[in-house]
């Protein structure tokens, strides 16, 4: 399969490059400013111009996407745009602007998390974003055709970024990546679309 | 109690403004283009200027907010930004703005709807933006302070507009107006937080 990986660089994102790696498909790293193409997936346009310079492919899969953590009472205007326009626009423009190039029966995998689930402090503009990209993945799947799937891996705190975060998650038992790529791995080969798969 | 009704012309907001009515209390009446007060929820600065005119005042319920309905396909950048901007930023700001003027335990509803749950055809948007609405209001009732109390009302089709959008939904079973309005009466009066309460 050819499989493109977005954020492919980072923290989920390597965990994700290994498991493809291993199984032996052909992946296009792709990240901010690393990888094998360098897309700002905020922009439909940049998104739509490295589609049609890849062309055909079986895959997307998205481990990308920042959100701001702020405290509710000081959130600031410009904070809930970045965040809406990285992680959430972002993950749909790569949705958008791949159908015209997507194969038949070829999926799509994006990237929510366990704060639209449970709350931390700071963690209200995590929950709407990974809220949003849910619904869109779960309402995309009824909108897509020529077999084209869509689905969501929403990780918990991941082992490797315990030593930064874990004061920020307080009693939630971390995942280790392996685990988490395992559940891209069931989005990209599995034959379900819109699911949520939660690691947990 | 005094209480702000944000949509209050609008199709849902008139069976909430008459609820309110009839359990007397004092409702400030709010619109784009109607009611006591012409507010465009879109704009944190007009909502911020509002509030610092009503002063102190017990609950916001907000009825309002629109989104674009679009097949996945071809929905356009702008159709999401107006979307995000209008029924997610705009509840947003209404609770945000509203913080340094709200009574201790008073309390905010928004209104998601049954597309987070459900889909329909060109529903995409409307599925991404209600679960934003959800997630936020999870996730805020988790950081508001003061005993203050948020909640979510998602409505299914309603009898009212069974005329004009009946064809969108097929298979749905309408709900009153009145019902509908109970729900947003459990939120304002009620003790829960964080609840989304589905009318369907």
């Amino acid at each position: 399969m050819k499989i493109i990986l977005v954020g492919a660089n980072g923290t989920m994102g390597k965990h994700v490059n290994q498991m493809l790696a291993l199984a032996r498909h052909e992946v296009i790293r792709v990240g901010r400013a690393s990888g094998d193409f360098q897309v700002k997936m905020e922009n439909p346009q940049e998104v739509a111009q490295f589609y049609k310079k890849i062309g055909n492919f079986d895959a997307v899969v998205c481990t990308a996407g920042e959100v701001a953590f702020t405290p509710l009472l000081s959130i600031q205007d410009t904070e809930w745009h970045s965040s809406l326009q990285s992680k959430l626009m972002g993950q749909i423009h790569l949705v958008q602007q791949a159908i015209p190039y997507i194969n038949e029966r070829g999926s799509f995998t994006l990237i929510s998390g366990v704060l639209g689930d449970e709350h931390i402090r700071a963690g209200t503009i995590a929950a709407t974003v990974n809220s949003a990209v849910e619904g869109f993945v779960k309402a995309a799947a009824c909108e897509l055709s020529k077999g084209v799937r869509i689905n969501g891996v929403s990780p918990t705190l991941l082992q490797d970024s315990v030593k930064d975060y874990e004061s920020y998650f307080p009693g939630f038992i971390p995942v280790s990546g392996e685990n988490v790529a395992q559940a891209f791995k069931k989005s990209i080969l599995g034959i379900e679309t819109g699911q949520i798969y939660r690691v947990r």
